[in-house]
């Protein structure tokens, strides 16, 4: 069996899948606030949505209505979470679906809606009604960058990622747009992503893998520890790549699809990560310790670590705020005593014990750097969590107090 | 019974503690940088310490002394916690103690130490001693402001606090001092405090009273959400203040005695969070739902918000963050139907919805305020929960960027 993966820059069409954006003006006239998405009839689609208990009026609507059946149209818009807005806000969003259904002549149970934006406002659907005949017509396979830019708030980049993998000649294409850049967070990120294949996945088992790709990507990224009433991700398989029957776990092409689809999913997490709201480096985090609930409860507390942010914004080797956030992590039982650290390959301590060798500037160097990777291990444990962060500047306290002005 | 509660602007002298201070040099010559208290051999000590499990030198040895003995020296150093310095650290801080034990006559194991400042660095314990001398021939009762200058770091004012009560005529003083400003959250902060009282109070009744009191002061603050490997409170009791037998729970004075012990823990907590890094703003957070611990959870998931923080920092009456720290606060059960809020006495929220009435200029004035109440209520629960936060601010990033430099 021969496997070729190819990445791509931009972002490649998948048939049977058709998008188009569209400026509503919602907050302002200035870009694209809207997307629509439209899938073909025999597309099986599987969605994660946001535990925050205050969940939006979409998200709402998007968890009944894909209980019930398979998705034909998503319709995005940035600028307005339609969240925190009681029923008034479940009914906004309906005039939008009942819409949408009547120009596509499709059920409104048919549409998932996702909004983002700011939490508390009236989404007044008028505006978004007033383009939907405009996102109808103008639906077309190579959308996918104006449907990402579409569905930014404080992102400063649009987020697409797309791969083709080719098993013995026979080819599935892959390709997602994201957008998310504060609010993030594991446990979904406020973050709204679709993904789409080629490839013919039944809808059980796309539930399963899109649970196993969020579970290592979107669930593995932090910004500032808030998460998101609106968070939603959809992963979509249009079958169209072959004539085969679906493919299951079983089948010998699976692992290789599953792995690709998955490195979108990696891909346009880091993504998030490096647009974070004022982020000048990224940083991955690795811990190992005896389970992976601890490894991931310590990588969790130092990412969220403010002290640990600032410092790695000033490139300052300040590693006792590292330590003293690993110290504070919610786990049961840990032996300092048996606590290393690394920045990069440099270690720093070993067994609880700051090394001799240890030379301030030798860290200070490392800090300096945009991309970082702080390792930490706690005893002989190799069950390991894996979480990508940023630093914390002055621009993530500016973008947040401006956010509404 | 006639009660009266005298608080002071300036702290007040505790018969039976003399403090002094001194310029050790430790980072800089430019102000003291460490204190020595000195108690009467018949002073009640109880204390509580850090929950970091990587705990400093002074904290592992300060809890091995008072569990064997009662203290009659502390000694505080600012400018370098000697935490993360492994058993070297422990080695610094015991030639410290043990010079001191040789100067006042006393046994090491009497001597509590206690230090706040950079992690990670050698304290290098020659600088300390050469001042031993200086400290221990200048201790006087009226030296608690001194003390609080010299254990400060990154606070930009000393905190003191003291009150006077008299019941029928008895008269018992309270006086404590405090230092913390970053690294501040529920479980301890990072924070020093020593407080002391004449009143004669039994050891075993002394930490109850203790945990008590931190309880429901040092533990209910935060700054950043970040706890310290150094945090440590003592409370001392002199028994000074009558010739009586030593008070209990059972005493008709005790209620007035520990109400006022009480309020000079919660006016330090609060000076600590009002001198938080950064903060322009002082937020009172009360909670009501059906168990104190949800309330506490929904509590410190909205202190902890950044975007929270940054809302208020800009003024701005951008609630729905509030509303999104609600929702993914790590409670059992929301219902999010039966939330609440008010910003001061102006409702917002009511019963998970939005008010008709709500009026942005009229919340927009509430978040202009420097001191805000921020009221949640889930359901017809009464069981409270009340926390004290600060904004974040640039100066955060900034004073945290800079720290070493």
């Amino acid at each position: 069996m021969k496997t070729e993966v190819t990445e791509f820059d931009g972002p490649i069409a998948i048939d049977g899948v058709r998008l188009s954006a569209a400026t509503a003006g919602i907050r302002s006239r200035s870009r694209n606030d809207v997307a629509l998405v439209e899938l073909i009839p025999s597309a099986q689609s599987a969605a994660v949505f946001t535990q925050n208990k205050f969940c939006a009026a979409p998200v709402i609507i998007a968890r009944e209505n894909i209980a019930v059946t398979q998705p034909r149209f998503l319709i995005f818009n940035s600028g307005n979470a339609n969240a925190g807005t009681g029923k008034k806000g479940i009914g906004d969003a309906r005039v939008v679906i009942d819409e949408l259904a009547r120009i596509c002549g499709c059920s409104p149970t048919e549409i998932l809606p996702f909004s983002t934006g700011v939490i508390g406002e009236r989404l007044y659907p008028e505006k978004i009604v007033a383009v939907l005949p405009e996102l109808a017509t103008s639906l077309a396979a190579d959308k996918w960058h104006a449907a990402a830019t579409a569905i930014m708030t404080t992102d400063l980049v649009e987020k697409c990622s797309s791969l083709e993998i080719k098993i013995d000649g026979q080819s599935y294409r892959v390709s997602g747009i994201a957008k998310g850049s504060g609010m993030i967070h594991p446990n979904m990120a406020t973050m709204l992503a679709f993904i789409a294949t080629d490839a013919n996945i039944h809808r059980e088992h796309l539930q399963t893998l899109l649970a196993e790709c969020v579970n290592q990507s979107f669930n593995r990224i932090s910004v500032d520890g808030d998460t998101s009433t609106n968070d939603a991700c959809v992963l979509a398989s249009t079958g169209t790549a072959s004539n085969e029957s679906q493919l299951t776990p079983e089948h010998f092409h699976w692992p290789a699809i599953a792995s690709g689809i998955s490195k979108v999913f990696e891909s346009l997490a880091k993504a998030i990560v490096r647009d974070g709201e004022g982020a000048t480096k990224f940083v991955e985090i690795i811990v190992q310790s005896s389970n992976e609930q601890d490894s991931l409860a310590i990588a969790t507390t130092v990412a969220q670590s403010p002290l640990v942010k600032t410092a790695l914004f000033a490139s300052d080797p300040n590693w006792g705020r590292i330590l003293a956030a690993i110290g504070r992590s919610p786990v049961e039982f840990m032996a300092v005593h048996e606590i290393s650290f690394w920045l990069n390959d440099y270690q720093i301590v070993k067994n609880g014990e700051p090394l001799d060798t240890y030379e301030e500037s030798v860290a200070a160097a490392i800090m300096a750097e945009t991309e970082i990777v702080l390792r930490i291990s706690v005893g002989q444990g190799q069950a390991q969590a894996r979480l990508w962060t940023c630093d914390l500047s002055y621009d993530y306290v500016r973008i947040n107090a401006e956010y509404r002005s």
